[in-house]
């Protein structure tokens, strides 16, 4: 089950409070349709609401955020790790804690860059687009200055932009959040291989009926989707398992 | 009195669905606080949701998008009149038919564009950088090609572009939607002039304490801004007069 919260989005640049009170709302939906865990798909959401989440939920949740800082830290061979999002996720600070946590003892420098732009990139679809590479590249500047090994991609939309990336970025292993987490969630299920062909298990549910959401989908998925449902959060504000 | 839905903004990609019940559940928060007038700021709501708050509402509503139509109808020298806004405003052909309808006999070209990165560009404060250009250049090709000799600047963020906007089009009269309903709006409180002072008399209430809304909000207006309340429209969901 997926749902998006496609009339209020994007978190990205709203605050701790709402983003919080947005994902106890998602959360209770979900569990009032019997799921066994939640995986919270956002980097913002799972940035500044993940502990709340986690203290008020009894079905596991994962986050997008730790999956990928434990990667990174794994993978850096020089230390210096490089990390976009979003204005709220970079502000959070959440990488950065999380990636040190990881390190454990060794000695790690984290270069953060907040990327506000790339989100609406994305959705316009100007993917290698010479605007995108142009903001890309200033984006991009004090990561490279800071000589970064690896870069994590902390943000959802992130990952349609690597091939830009990689080639602004030459050497520098891509850390892409999303599939992480999702090989953390595959472990909690006990079935490691994430699996490739959802086939109808895949149902929609969304916030706002947005037409551009379908063709996104299906760019991400590489696969088709069927049409999603339209729900309202608002009868969902208090989460109970 | 102003209300920004800052925990939902921006409306310009949502569906026309999702924005009436926001606009009419911020109409119920402004007249729950008995103003006498509502100018509904937004050229995405205006393009969607007036008809409906005009019907439900019993005080006077401005929107933005009929005195610009009727401006740029009366300023077009050749009949070619460009149309610049969000994917959802341009999409619901407001300008188009409200433009007709002004220029009553005498037949007009007009030629609209959607500029869904121009939000983003102008709340990252990349006003005049070589991206914003960049893209810009091509979003007005087909209303430079098209030879429009007035262009309506359909969304409240796309004044701050002007200089911009200007040099690309030269020659061009720019009119300014927001500058258009504010002098409606003092038509229709007979006070013609459009108060330069504002003074203690703005209140600003926003959805969401988002940090950035209050340094772009001295930047939209020349003078500082006093720390606006946060407020829940959670509970304003049906109109009342």
């Amino acid at each position: 089950m997926y749902l998006g919260d496609t009339a209020r989005v994007p978190y990205g640049n709203k605050s701790a409070d709402t983003v919080t009170a947005y994902a106890r709302q998602c959360a209770s939906f979900l569990l009032s349709h019997n799921v066994c865990m939640i995986v919270v798909a956002c980097n913002t959401a799972s940035a500044v609401a993940l502990d709340v989440l986690t203290r008020e939920v009894t079905v596991p949740v994962v986050g997008v955020i730790d999956p990928a800082a434990e990667r990174a830290a794994a993978l850096t061979s020089n230390g210096r790790i490089g990390v976009i999002g979003t204005r709220a996720t970079i502000g959070s600070h959440a990488y950065e804690l999380a990636i040190a946590r990881h390190a454990a003892v060794r000695e790690v420098h984290i270069v953060s860059q907040p990327c506000p732009l790339f989100v609406p990139l994305v959705e316009e679809g100007w993917l290698d687009h010479p605007a995108t590479e142009l903001i890309a590249r200033e984006y991009l500047r004090p990561l490279h200055e800071a000589d970064v090994d690896t870069l994590v991609l902390g943000c959802t939309h992130y990952p349609l932009l690597k091939p830009l990336l990689a080639r602004l970025m030459p050497g520098v292993t891509l850390v892409d959040s999303g599939e992480c987490a999702a090989q953390t969630a595959c472990s909690l299920m006990a079935s490691s291989p994430i699996p490739t062909e959802l086939g109808e298990r895949l149902t929609v549910y969304l916030t706002d009926g947005a037409p551009q959401f379908r063709p996104m989908a299906e760019v991400f998925l590489g696969r088709s989707v069927a049409a999603p449902s339209i729900v309202s959060l608002d009868t969902h504000t208090t989460i109970g398992t």
